[in-house]
């Protein structure tokens, strides 16, 4: 396998998030599903974002969540998505840089705005969130660039961008790319509802595309219809390598043919916001496999990462991962 | 003196906030002189941004953070401040009305686009900010509404948009408007640079129309350009009826013809960043004296508004500061 100049490419939805404080009055005024992520267009992220709280605005994406914790902890990264040349799409663009990822897509000249996340955060911490994609599923196959796909050791691909028949192309491209450099693919299932909308399509590219795969118990248990967890586990690991499965507070386990690691959640004085925590689990246990390191040390990387980014607002580090690593595992 | 349907109205600079974290390197790298605000254009914008690490975007204005504080006190407050019809300008409307605070200016349709001040955040909680003031500096006197001044106990100027001659017009307009009314003026000086460069405006402004003076120890004695602290406060005080002079750690004083009272500061925790420290005091201060609490209450009321701010980033209060002084009040 020739030397690779990135740890990891994210290939994914580059959308800002409005994070506001919320209660659950207003997710029941506002008929909002706690805790999940839904899909709304531009006229319903108007009214919503109209009757949400005063909030902050911070670049998110879930695959750049992940990338910009893969650059915290040392970790070489690219990252491909679609913003809009407005100034939603100049903040995120900004960020993603300034935070040492590459990001080699130019903004788009026309068509819909740059995407916006609303993040209801109610006092248990919990996340709603309300997606208006905009440009961000404009993303197409030929936005997906062989020479930073090949250069990456895994492309990490994120399951929110199923939502439209040309990201799944570009999914699909990407992962062809990579197998053909000799690199490894990893997909988040992103979220369960995502899963319902395209279960046939995530099982084809999980079977044929994916070798590591990130989810939660209901997202690996709607992939497979089933109730039973060890079973849909039993299915998953059938058809990838690696299985890497959070459990919220109980922490997560990562799951190959030959071994079943249990890895405990990191202990976190106040969780303030949810926001993330699957995307910078995520990147700790990416960054650990790049660094070909044990699977129980990748997970505990992902633990601690996760961690950070619950004991504060906002999806992103707000300390060097690097350093909170290198602390923790001493 | 007729019945008033706000507390308190804010004439200022509309900005929105980007906040970044940032080390003492970074500033002697990007030649910032540290703790200060200064002025920038355009292409100056451009490039800090671009050197910037990785930011959050939040509303702020010094006389917006306070109207915002006001609000979560309980207090009925309105701004009036410009924005441009673009996405910035979409989230600063939002967030002012989201608090409940009355925002009677439409947005722009030409011209420069919205305010942007961007904030490096040191690690021993400082902030240097380098703002673009866009269309925020072309409010002017047809901005001022005379229903909205008429129709607030205190109205509250912002000294840094004494950049501008248009706007130093839309502060005579309103500190008429207001005390033709039988109204209060209260106006914060912001800013020793902002002091220096319009000084004779600002004492102009002090003598002829203000009755109610914010200030720091720096911008009070760059005011009367004495070393003298003691000096310049009985000058101010010769020509106000209150000045409220903060001393950062050390509290602040309310000084008037009679008396002389010390508040002491509130004790914080961490100081995380003290971006707004000096605007929600006053909105602690203007709360009080618009409730007809005793100066020493009022201060007291001002110190754990600053407090609350000071231990998070941003300069808007994060919880109900109405519970928050309730429970420190008792």
């Amino acid at each position: 396998m020739a030397d690779a100049p990135f740890d990891v490419v994210g290939v994914g939805n580059a959308i800002v998030d409005v994070i506001a404080q919320s209660d659950d009055n207003d997710l029941a005024r506002l008929d909002l599903n706690k805790g999940t992520m839904t899909l709304i267009d531009d006229a319903q992220a108007e009214w919503l974002y109209s009757e949400m709280n005063a909030g902050i605005e911070t670049s998110g994406g879930s695959a750049a969540n992940t990338l910009a914790g893969i650059a915290s902890l040392g970790g070489r990264g690219a990252y491909i998505g679609k913003v809009r040349d407005d100034q939603l799409g100049t903040v995120f663009s900004h960020d993603i840089k300034a935070v040492g990822v590459d990001f080699p897509v130019r903004p788009a000249t026309e068509g819909p705005s740059t995407a916006r996340c609303l993040i209801f955060v109610t006092p248990d911490a919990n996340r709603t969130m309300q997606t208006y994609l905009g440009v961000s599923v404009m993303l197409g196959p030929k936005d997906i660039d062989p020479e930073t796909i090949g250069g990456a050791q895994i492309t990490y691909l994120e399951g929110y961008l199923f939502d439209r028949d040309e990201a799944k192309e570009a999914f699909v491209k990407a992962a062809e790319l990579a197998h053909a450099a000799g690199r490894r693919v990893a997909l988040t299932l992103s979220d369960p509802f995502c899963v319902d909308r395209h279960r046939a399509s995530f099982r084809h590219l999980v079977e044929g595309h994916v070798d590591i795969v990130f989810a939660n118990h209901d997202e690996i248990t709607s992939l497979y219809e089933t109730d039973s967890f060890d079973d849909a586990v039993g299915k998953l690991v059938g058809k990838v390598d690696i299985a890497a499965v959070t459990r919220g507070a109980d922490g997560s386990v990562i799951v190959t043919a030959n071994e079943v690691v249990e890895v405990a959640a990191e202990p976190v004085e106040k969780v303030v916001d949810t926001t993330g925590a699957g995307d910078l689990y995520a990147a700790g246990v990416l960054y650990g496999l790049t660094q070909g390191y044990e699977l129980s040390v990748a997970g505990r990387i992902g633990s601690i990462c996760a961690a950070e980014v619950i004991s504060h607002y906002g999806a992103r580090p707000e300390v060097s991962l690097m350093d909170l690593v290198k602390e923790k595992l001493g």
